[in-house]
């Protein structure tokens, strides 16, 4: 493909992803086919010779786009979004032009700078305390990370280098010793990574891949699946008695399933109990919900992390507007990242890293080489501008609420499982013949109740006007509702509930 | 940005990406600049309103494109390469569009199937033995890992939870009991990995992410820097003695200095000495070398891995003319890895992954969600056919011939420290004064020539016309040059050459 060939292949590819996207809503959300479609579709080897680009877009046009969730689609309902926008696209396309590994400075000043700033630029955006800021005294800064599940990976590993870190130096032992490293090992069995049973399960991932253990805090629909205070303590409590040294907590600023925020204050109270608690790194994931804070009305919940809190990731590729991937984290001390993670060989030394002037991304995380994922961002946030941002949460919160109320109009058939916020509604369909609860109090389990929410649920996504996701919280089968991307209207909102009634008046009445 | 202006703004974006392939050859390859200097040119705070396209390419011309380090010019010999190509931007242009986090099977059917079907035309196109395709009878197969780096601690991770699970079932222990975690972590802090010294950074970094010990085994200037059998013995033995258990080796096919290839069947011999050591799991990291694969003269590497290998990466995004991130990794039973990584909480079961019909790649990798990176994979290779693919590696491999004999042509100025091969030719400057070496000697420690050749490394990349690395191989210091790029043509590597002897005499000349 000569450069003639290009332009002529990337203007009929625009073409072609703009009448991807005016199509986006008329489609399916979950494409109707079996697993297995596409292999006898694709030859079985690739062509010795080399292929036309009208021959290649005709295949994505037959094979592939049939074969996709659409995600952008104002019926998609379902998890949390995954946002992409124009400007977003433009950032891809100028970072597969632009591509270096840029594992450090000299590989790419631009692009190791420009992270620096535009991680800068989001703290400010999203009210983050000063502390994560990359000019804050306290060494802070923010880094791009594939997605949270490596965010949260890392934070483990540095996390348990650091508790262990300063168990053994405690006993006066010199790091690059035999001694060390024997102790080293010794401590490292008795490290266990805390989380609630709604954390993300990229916790437990996160301290299976660092080798740890992992304890659980149990949530109710009494406390609207907030992590409290006192549950936390039991836990930590339980890991004294058996000699476990917690190192690593999460707190989730919107969990998976319903949304919740975990209560920050509480816990942080507790972990100054004890001194060995205060040792604990907290991280704050805020993988959806994050996005939030762009908006000030929300930003009082960010003030938390101003103190007690050693690092806070949220994904933009969620909520806010630039596609996968463009998982932010930010740290409070990065010495505690680069501690952990630098291993530098001779052909990755250059002298700007030698002296420290640089920042080098590669200690930052798990990959070494990286692409230059800040234009993507950069060039979002100065096409939407902070208040195009801040008018997108606020719409897309808006919506949700309009949904929220509209379950809450029909009291006879759902009834709202926890507290609805940020675009998301967590509900089941009511057992037509349970006594009437009392209002206000949580969902009782209730087999007959699960089962009929269950077929609605199933019912729905089988016949893919919307694509819902459902989840079983504290025993209670519920289905979530949630839309926030960026397509979303008033009446695909208004279509889905329509749907939703439609469907579990069916349900109810074959029963 | 609306449909229109995105229109517009992609057309723009698009002239000026081949403007800027076309300025390459004639930019300075390194920019000119100090750590720092994009902060004062970008403004402190994130916009408030909405700024237009056009201000935003602007800034890219002026502000971004002077930051790069141009990977893509025919003057950048230094590292190895990180191709672009222009059917790799169009993959990324609809990776972006089709935006999904794609962490099973459901959320994006075109992504996985894709995904496993590519992998299969890579396995192919690279002579890999069938164990690795995913329709082999052992259940192999191949997944797109972010770089080497999160391949191989991937790979370190299942190897862990494989080596410790075999040890504590052997004890007749039940997984998911108390007393099976107490022993999993009592067999941890005994584990190894094991690598040459000539193993990238990523095998030390992969063991301290597992939370595992690192040996490495050390390599010689006279044995090419290879990993013999021998050397690994004594490590393997040396391990038993001190009680400890080897559970991964890194096996390295065009190591990061040399380009060497570690002595496979001989290594392989010794792994069979003992039942322990037939227990460790053998990774091929081929990250840069492996695009050579797909020339069949050197496909006969390729047949030492159909035994006795468990797993294999290679980075298409080096010399496989596919951009950043696409580093591919095969291994031979799948189950290895999902039996370590899969953690699957009910908002992320569904029918198909529960009936195991389905790959779900979140269980392949740290990250749990993924870009559709299949597509521009798929795109490159129709777009060359193996031909076009094979085409580059031959012209690439031919202009590192070239350098070699230029270099070996001045005998009176330099010395070769290693067997060139794959586009990289190793070499010194001769120390003056230093008596005539027997022809076929290895490289001498020699403080002089040392000195003689860091001056002349880093006179060149002061000058910016061309940029190369130095490493330190055995205790000599050396050049390296690369060339293997798409746009490296023989013009290029003899200007670098005459570079290099001009400044070689310059240098003598001053002393």
């Amino acid at each position: 493909m000569d450069r003639n060939e290009f332009r002529s292949a990337a203007h009929a590819a625009i073409d072609d992803i703009l009448g991807y996207f005016d199509s986006v809503p008329d489609r399916r959300v979950l494409p109707a086919l079996e697993p297995g479609y596409l292999r006898p579709l694709i030859p079985e080897n690739p062509p010795t010779e080399p292929e036309t680009w009208e021959q290649i877009q005709e295949d994505v046009d037959t094979k592939i786009k049939p074969g996709l969730t659409h995600w952008q689609s104002p019926n998609f309902m379902a998890y949390y979004p995954a946002s992409v926008t124009y400007p977003s696209i433009l950032g891809e396309m100028y970072s597969a032009a632009f591509t270096a590994p840029a594992f450090n400075w000299l590989c790419s000043p631009a692009c190791t700078e420009m992270e620096t700033i535009v991680m800068d630029w989001v703290a400010k955006a999203l009210g983050l305390p000063a502390c994560f800021l990359s000019t804050s005294e306290n060494l802070g800064g923010g880094v791009i990370q594939n997605s949270a599940s490596d965010a949260i990976a890392t934070m483990m590993v540095a996390a348990r280098e650091r508790r262990v870190r300063e168990l053994v130096l405690a006993e006066g032992l010199e790091e690059g010793t035999t001694e060390y490293e024997e102790r080293k090992m010794d401590c490292q069995p008795r490290l266990v990574a805390i989380a609630s049973d709604q954390t993300h399960s990229s916790a437990a991932k996160g301290a299976l891949i660092a080798g740890t253990r992992f304890r659980s805090v149990s949530t109710r629909l009494e406390e609207n699946m907030e992590m409290t205070g006192p549950r936390l303590r039991e836990v930590l409590e339980k890991c004294d008695k058996d000699g476990l040294v917690p190192y690593h907590l999460t707190m989730t600023f919107g969990t998976t399933n319903t949304c919740s925020v975990d209560r920050f204050a509480e816990i942080k109270a507790v972990l100054q109990e004890k001194p060995a608690w205060q040792r604990i790194w907290v991280h704050i994931d805020a993988a959806y919900a994050g996005a939030s804070l762009v908006a000030d009305e929300w930003q009082y919940i960010a003030k938390e992390f101003a103190e007690g809190v050693d690092s806070f990731n949220m994904n933009m590729h969620k909520w806010l507007l630039v596609n996968f991937d463009a998982s932010v984290l930010f740290i409070r001390n990065r010495l505690d990242l680069t501690n952990a993670l630098d291993i530098t060989p001779t052909y990755l030394r250059n002298p700007y890293s030698d002296m420290g002037t640089v920042i080098d991304y590669r200690n930052w995380s798990i990959s070494l080489g990286r692409r230059f994922r800040a234009l993507k961002i950069w060039f979002v946030m100065r096409s939407y501008g902070l208040n195009g941002m801040k008018a997108h949460i606020r719409k897309t919160i808006g919506l949700g609420n309009i949904f929220a109320d509209l379950i809450r109009g029909r009291a006879d058939l759902f009834e709202i499982a926890t507290k609805p916020g940020f675009c998301l509604t967590v509900f089941r369909v009511k057992n037509p013949q349970a006594q009437n609860s009392d209002s206000g109090a949580v969902c009782a389990k209730d087999e007959v109740a699960d089962g009929i929410t269950k077929k609605v649920y199933e019912l729905i996504n089988s016949r893919g006007e919307i694509f819902i996701t459902s989840t079983v919280v504290d025993g209670v089968y519920v289905i979530r509702v949630v839309s926030a991307n960026p397509m979303a209207e008033e009446k695909y909102v208004r279509n889905a509930f329509d749907i939703i009634v439609r469907t579990t008046e069916e349900v109810l009445q074959q029963k």
